[in-house]
């Protein structure tokens, strides 16, 4: 996973042109070409909003009055302002720094500035180059384009329950961000590899409970026109959601909550990342992604978000910082384990009710010694107490948390009742 | 206020009379005369009670043997014994001793002591005093008279809202204890400032949501036939209520519940009590003033009761150290202030839902920055955070402590999305 | 207690045969002969069971190589494994072995160890005993019987209400294991003075609201059985219920809940024992006697488990020093009186409501004061609060809670308001 970010790292994204469409191939490439790809013209009008005009960039820098070529966008393209306006002029330095972008408390880093909406053009800079620019006429330059005709570009596609359902599960991630890791490469090298995992199964003939919609946008606008296109379909279909953004580093589980903390998704995702290693909690006023999108009032969707370190909670979030370095494949990989639990979680749960009035003789079945001792049995224990808490109204995450285990562990016991005939699903 | 309270103070009251309709006017003078005053005669029946006959003094003092006038009526309303009968006799200190109400453990002070329903003459006297009465001769005399012919007062009055609907805010205070300060000068003080606020924001077109009824009776007797005589209107429009007693020291801050803690009384009087300095919250149970008859189970408004130091558990209560320096303004001032927030977090408090699909695009309204930064702006914070929490259900209240922050401030906000058309209150 | 203990103490009990009998009787003469007796023939399916054969000993023992009578049934019948098969074999100390059943964590110990649905034969044996065995050939004796035409036992009797309810409180108990003394002597023990003392009741001629069922059975297997005849009544009928087990030790109150911790059984149980010594609330999880089978879903009774220290959680559990010294009269005394507490705070509760509007005038009803002072007496205290929230929903045991006293200490204070037609039980 980590080489798949590299492989992305050095593409210059944003929310519209080529460095979009050539990520979206990579990584369709890397899972066998599934991707459905769409597109959606500039000018276009999205509920609240419009389709911006596709930018792209041939180049970008500015030339000290010294001659040295500084804040060079084939170096590091986060030196240029995001859907900065074309410009090749000489300014003082004067009027130059209007237009330069820093962080004063982050001195060594380049920040990641963005104006989608306004007509702007500027330089993002860290704040120790800019202490040493000299007074004189710099020469600043942007080859950029912004085309009316142009589009915006997503992709989707969906990995098919076993049975004839319509319940997805959605996994939606972003990919318009420039050169950082974190934020964005993390996100859809994961869903990625999550969705190769899936395909894995698939291949080993493991049934499928739902299908799983993989949506990959760029973030706020693309989440507003993928739901502005799919929003009937997925609110009749959609039974969780997860907006998978900074899950590359490896020093915490974080879990964004929807607005009441109260759907299947919440309800998975806590059951799994509860007992991770400094799992952190948060209020939906804390969401800054696209769940933002899935659960506006009116549209609602069961989506929360999972990172590893939140977004806006580490040092270097949205600088040059957030590089290659601040991810792991270790990080990389806690991430997807955590995604297959909460996905084998999903598969597993269901609302069970015993067939059987009382206990049933669960030692003519081999599941419960035949000899009784004073202690307890922990193997033949799931059984007994899974039948115990088995009513027609628990969930399978229900009675895996009274029981203090992982739904996904009961599967065993799950289908060695349902062979004994014990329990069913037919409430 | 405190000069108010003064003013008020040496007047003789209680649950009928001369000294009760007095004080009426009093306060009706400094609102600009807008109370309609009622009456009901004594002897008719309300509910499970009787009007007691009204009650007047003219005179009362005992003389000691050595010629003494003590316990002096006109000096201190307090040493006659509420409803005494009258009399004049010649009695032995041992026989008038049956007669005297003093407190052991509190030796300084004359207590408050009543008998309504029972036929009963006594005086109050502080223990100190009583302990210097020497063995003889006392003649005591009561001047007072028990007419069945009289009547009980009480008054009310209503600042409109500036729609058509019926719905009240009821504000309830009672006027007939005789001369103390907090018990009970300080609610009908704090009450008619706080009518004379709302009439000032009358004034100044502020519009109101609510219609407001003041109600100024003698507690528990009072209550009961206010109830008695406006029951189905007050079920059917009043949506909370709040009655002022013990408002005027400066030592705490207290909420006492209603029997479910759950009305919008309890929501909106927590919302702006729980950061008041000492703030404390008092079960129903705790209940001892007219919110006893409101919220009794045939009755159920949504009254709560409001103090600063709740009755009962300060000191000077019920005593004649209950008096004008145990109020002050400052503390009068503060009940004045809570009161004016809890009635601009219910005029605020409304449920709206968001009109747009999605996050709106509130930078090319002015209400977002059009540059991406890593900071958070505060100012425009509260704009997206409404708007993730206005789903329709919540109310502003409920949106506010998600934000900890009060309702009231939220009124700019609520004004700016309104105008904007992104929140509708049409559900 | 104790000495009704004593006398059962030696009977060698299994689930079926003649010394559950002979104990059942022992029950019936000190309660009057007031049981039913029932039977259920050997190889009768219930439920997902089969009635085991009827299983009687004679004798049994191990003779050691130099002559010793070891593991003697007549001395201890814990020596004995349950429903041994008979075998009259010589055998070397390995192959004897395989058969012995000790403890070595409890070397004193003789453990209790039953075989009810597998052929087994086995002796158990203290680990200190068996350590001392040498190398030789050992005789085995056991004289023991399992007959397909036997039945199994138990008994059952209801103690009526003075209505004519249907309602009933379910008190179930299990009388099957051999000579241990709090499980399990002591829930029979305390279930038949239990029900002596409703019978005094009964004399005494205070009503009684419910009827009692009073259950005696072997555990599991007898309350598979008795659901299975007796479903639909006890579906429809039992309102609460307690299965009495290990409630002779004075260590420590126990309560058992439901799945779901919501029933009248666990609301009336916590009421009266939360306040016990050294009380302990277990989830239903923690079960391990008939509550399992009452609560088992497709069952769905309210009932409870009540315990001292609870099974499994006390040292000498399933051995041989579960023995007379470790119950007492003093731990069964204080298990009776808080079922009792339970029995009469079920009694006590029901829902009233006002017939008044307001407070009524307790004055004059003579319960209130009618001359005010500033200290609240504490006998009228209750009259007030009681009524205050009596609303028509909470019973007396929320309102007992919410006062912090117990439901069945305002047996006067209901009775006293019914009187004066304060309250009524007609919503």
């Amino acid at each position: 996973m980590h080489q798949l970010a590299a492989k992305l790292f050095p593409i210059s994204r944003s929310i519209t042109g080529q460095g979009f469409r050539d990520s979206l191939v990579i990584l369709d490439n890397e899972l066998g070409n599934i991707m459905k790809f769409h597109e959606i013209k500039s000018g276009e009008a999205v509920f609240d909003w419009i389709v911006p005009d596709e930018w792209n960039v041939k180049d970008a820098y500015i030339i000290t009055p010294d001659g040295r070529k500084i804040c060079d966008f084939k170096q590091n393209n986060l030196h240029l302002l995001g859907y900065s306006q074309p410009i090749h002029a000489k300014l003082s330095l004067d009027e130059l720094s209007k237009h330069l972008y820093s962080l004063p408390n982050k001195p060594d880093a380049v920040p990641y500035v963005t104006s989608y909406y306004k007509k702007r053009w500027g330089f993002c800079i860290s704040q120790n180059e800019r202490k040493t620019l000299k007074d004189g006429i710099y020469e600043v330059f942007i080859d950029s384009t912004h085309d009316k005709n142009g589009v915006l570009n997503y992709a989707d596609f969906i990995i098919p329950a076993s049975n004839n359902t319509n319940d997805e599960i959605l996994i939606s991630t972003y990919l318009c961000h420039p050169s950082m890791a974190n934020n964005e490469l993390s996100g859809p090298v994961v869903a990625t590899h999550l969705a190769k995992w899936l395909r894995e199964r698939e291949r080993e003939r493991v049934k499928l409970k739902y299908n799983y919609r993989f949506v990959f946008i760029p973030e706020t606008i693309g989440s507003i026109i993928y739901l502005s296109r799919n929003l009937t379909h997925l609110q009749k279909h959609v039974k969780a959601g997860f907006n998978l953004s900074c899950v590359g580093d490896d020093l915490a589980y974080s879990l964004i909550h929807t607005p009441n903390a109260n759907t299947l998704a919440d309800k998975a995702a806590m059951h799994v990342l509860k007992d991770k290693p400094n799992f952190k909690e948060y209020d939906f006023l804390d969401s800054g992604s696209d769940e933002r999108q899935y659960c506006s009032p009116l549209i609602n969707l069961p989506v929360c978000g999972i990172c590893r370190s939140k977004y806006g909670e580490y040092e270097s979030y949205h600088t040059s910082n957030d590089d290659l370095n601040f991810i792991s494949q270790k990080g990389l990989e806690g991430s997807l384990n955590a995604m297959c639990e909460i996905i084998k979680t999903l598969e597993i749960n269901a609302v069970y009710k015993n067939t059987v009035f009382c206990e049933p003789n669960l030692g003519k079945r081999g599941l419960y010694p035949t000899l009784s001792t004073t202690t307890n049995d922990k193997s033949t224990y799931y059984y007994r107490k899974f039948l115990a808490l088995c009513d027609g109204k628990r969930d399978c995450i229900d009675i895996a948390n009274r029981l203090n285990i992982k739904a996904y562990e009961l599967e065993n016991v799950v289908q060695k009742l349902l062979e004994n005939g014990l329990i069913s699903d037919e409430i």
